[in-house]
């Protein structure tokens, strides 16, 4: 990916990057021998194990419906981090910050799938942190969508469907305002020191399928949201693009991709 | 507040508002006797209580730091809902909606407090719904806000602080796309049927302290994003204007209050 | 309510209440839009909001005995105290005291319900103390009854049932001996300072429902324990008229009620 | 112990006893090898194995207070009914009637003791159901005061206490009302099948540390509750005597305990 | 039980035992009036309280199966140790000890019972310690097959069956390595100091249902292990022979269990 | 490693390997880039990830000590295994195997660390199962000491050691009988279909530190156990090689390594 003009402030980052430059970011496609679909994300630092798994049974609200679902769950080792993090399990339950979190990779991958079509069977995606260096929610959207769609071509072979049950590519980016730059995918030190941090869920047209921007240390413009929301874009072609590659797409998905843009 | 021209769509809201139409707003300042701030407020069906009650300490992480922190939880009674739903303690955990808002409330209304001013002293605002019917968040960001203006009082006594710890009046309103028409704050049923659905929290200046939009059954494109946040925004001068009223501002403090505008 | 003459002590209420007199008690009816039954009970500082809320289906231990159930459950928000108290499902559990009081709110309440009429099904009534002043379990079976009285005549025309499926009114209140003097309907200062407390749930007949009397600070003798009936059962008629009162009786339940005494 | 008169009912109790007749009450002081103070209690077919602890600190609340706590705590074997219950620990919570029924044991026993004397310091009283055939609550309060006068004399003892830190006896006894006849501490069968329950604790001069009585099938009356009174008076009597015998009192003990009646 | 041979040690056992003797070791068989099975183990100060309880299905793993299971509960009042432990539920989790003690019980015990022969039915065997001073695991399951053979004799009736379903006696003992010399069935001083620890689960004809060893402060050696073997297997002598007079069996289960060895 | 002559049973493995052959095992050391030691063990299918973090405090029971501790915890990810399992903090608690696990790898890895020589401080050893084929616990305890041993190294510099604080190297392997046949290393079809199962932790002079072994479907003999052990400590040759071969040992450690052989 090119530097793109620096956009606003002077400092360089601390990793040498150019404001919309993204780290490096690696998907190992398949490294679980049991999951419908498995993808290691490596960015930068971060490496965040995603698989998918099916089960032959939906929530107690759909029941009877005849749709299906699709549930986020998000976890982090103990030494993902700095110092060392007592399990959730030690405490009896999800830490809040992690609850947050599933919850909107839940939602941002269920926009890809094509719920009716998997019928009353339920899509687990699970995200969880080995280590931890800024945008693991990010990266586990982006892992989460290639599991998914591994998992949707063995629904589409198992239930013999007539198309893969996705009706988007759904990637994440993170983007923020550091002492006074607007910078793409911040690592956790820039994330630690953002004035605002702004996580961008898109689908290949551009459009959103969740936009999350918070004040960490104040407030942010209508400037500075479009200024963000141009930078995440950029990065967001980057991330398509990688996932089609891992995802080695038939001639016949090609196409249905393509219909994704 | 009159009605603004229909934006978009034909149909009308089953409650006979305009699209850009609060529901009938009010709050009961001070309805707690012991909390240092609190404020009910009802919202067409939707009732929140919210206290503000200050402690002389903070979490572990700032222990020594010299500055405060602020705390929300969020929780429910069990029949604030159309069916009956069981306490959270029956289940031994908080669920993972809850977690979600009462994190969003914390971070809108702690970019409002000066932390520093108030030293090692942690605010913690409780928000109950006693009856939902949408926007529940968004009256607890609102309500939240009235208690913690109170407790900062409080806190400026006390401490003999020069000025109110507050650096912003903040507050917050729903809007969302629904049957292709954009409508500013949203009921259950209109919620339930929205394509679209963003929360923004803001202060005076029209800056954002959080911005969290969803596309609950598909995407949101960049127009729909620019209409909205035009929405929310003339709704949030309603929303500041009957906050400031039930404050019932000193001479001084209309001063600082005008300056975050 | 008249003064009774003062039944022991000379010492007089912080309050300026006479020793057989109640603070000021109201209940407003229906104040929640959801459930089949809803009661907000204010006495002095005490607030209580009750819900009834039918469900049609029985705990396991009465599937397919034809017969109902009612379950009471109660919660304090964090700020109905002094000091803020931490919710329950901070902890993960029940605290002690709650579940104590809500299984006398259930006895008491289900001994008013006619279980076989209303068949397999279960009231459940919800207690949330909004601010605690003393009296909270009598208020909770005060507005229980109430909220339990409106959930009945739904299942009446609900399940085409001849009569009301109730067989008796049922009330609360407390008295205590407070430095030598019985007194009527403690409020905090009063019960954290009474040697003696007992709580009284008695039906229109003077009969008890359930008789809880506590040595706080040591014993009681059976001349205490008269003199504590004597002044309940005062206590009951004022409120087992306001009860009636709010109820706005048909003719028809009038008739019910009065055999109820 | 003698029959008394038979107080209404005309119907044979299932074991032969005399309405106002005791099963045969057994106590096994000292059954446990490290407790400051420990009694076995078999009543009928009743077994409560209780324990006395003896901790050096008290509750956050008492710090620095000077004065001391008594705690119960109340258990079941799995197997101590009928059918095998599930334990507590694998729901991950006590269950509403033992924290019901261990707040009643703590009452009752904290009122035998001498708080201010034993300065900051925590007796855990711990009473566990090896096989429950009715009566528990009362079992454990009758060995739970067997276990606190053997600490009492170990606390005298190492904080060289001028007399024993306990300032009355104390025991418990039931009472009901069966099939229209009034009868002394209940056997599980006659308590399932009781319109009234009266749990009764008593000192030795008659006097209530705890009175709770429930209508479990309807309502009592105030002569009722005399007759229920009188009952458990009379079976106090046996109780009493059964703890100072197995007690073993020095001569100077014997008059602290004559003070006691 | 015949002196050994000192073996290694020139130490006296503080209770003057050999190194190859037992404690006083008894079985109260049928203590509980309710379970299938029960024994209470008593072994020097250790006494352990075992119930069987035969439950008509079996977990959802083995639904369909034709097969039933075993499942083991340990547990200990908080007051069986030398200092007042909290219960379990008081942190609302079970602790790693109990865990993985009562796991071996289960793996043991299911080794002696034909689960094939006993249909889709679960036997609970709970051991409940009442006081500990070592060996309570072993105690548990000399106990536990105690309560296992009766319940075996209940379920052969009542499923009218050709023989016991039990496969193997069962029996266990702890042998470990204290100052250098070997010994057997430790008490809790010698556990707490010994070098080597080892529980050896044994069935009559000398082979292991299960071995666990731990090195406690250190390693052992193959000749260490072979010594203790030796030792378990002297120990195993008393035990077996102890567990048959206790179940006062009948000829025909006398050729059963004569079969075991 | 060389194939060995088969031990018994004429059957093959399905995966080819000789009875007494290794899968292929690796470790790829300092995969984290925070903790103070990783290894991910890669053992054919089964995939464990150990790190070890210092912590400069110990448990309440070693305060005031001058020892250190170490402390184990075992984890594996919802997917690790052909099904997906629900998190441990779903349900609130840690599972009963893991709990049994995690005890067993912290037994192990304590045996190797010289607790007095790292004063007043925990090492924390997380190993969290990637992905299961059988052997996770022995994985754990091989990759858990090429993290002790790294942490050490940190540890003998920061607090200026005269030595490693390591007196042993230890390794782990299983063992198990299939279908008559001795095998090592199981993997999870060979460990299901196990009749007896047996783990083994080791040092370099054979001794042991834990031995645990289990009869899955009957007993084992005498003999039984001697091939076992035998295979066991062939199979340790190669594990202490490649773990010495990972550590890439200084001259210096190198003597000390031979030191424990």
């Amino acid at each position: 990916m090119a530097n793109s003009a620096c956009s606003g402030g002077i400092e360089a980052r601390a990793d040498g990057r150019a404001p919309s430059e993204l780290r490096a970011l690696s998907i190992e496609r398949g490294f679980n021998v049991y999951a419908e679909g498995s993808a290691s994300v490596r960015w930068g630092n971060t490496i965040v194990h995603c698989t998918a798994s099916v089960e032959d049974r939906v929530p107690v609200f759909l029941r009877g419906s005849g749709g299906g679902w699709l549930t986020a769950e998000y976890g982090m080792l103990p030494r993902a981090t700095n110092d060392r993090m007592p399990r959730d399990v030690s405490k009896g339950r999800i830490n809040g910050r992690s609850s947050e979190i599933q919850r909107l990779i839940g939602r941002s991958l269920r926009s890809a799938l094509d719920l009716r079509a998997i019928g009353e069977r339920t899509v687990w995606v699970d995200c969880d942190v080995i280590q931890a260096d800024g945008g693991t929610r990010t990266a586990s959207i982006i892992g989460g969508f290639v599991c998914l769609a591994d998992a949707s071509r063995g629904l589409k072979k198992k239930l013999s469907l007539a198309k893969l049950p996705l009706q988007a590519q759904v990637g994440a980016v993170s983007v923020g305002k550091v002492r006074g730059a607007m910078l793409l995918d911040l690592n956790y030190e820039e994330d630690k020191s953002a004035d605002v941090d702004c996580n961008v869920v898109m689908n290949g047209k551009g459009e959103f399928a969740e936009l999350q921007g918070t004040g960490e240390k104040g407030f942010f413009s209508r400037s500075d949201l479009e200024e963000m929301l141009l930078l995440a874009r950029e990065g967001m072609q980057v991330i398509f693009a990688l996932q089609r590659e891992m995802l080695d797409l038939s001639r016949e998905e090609e196409e249905i991709f393509d219909g994704f843009f």
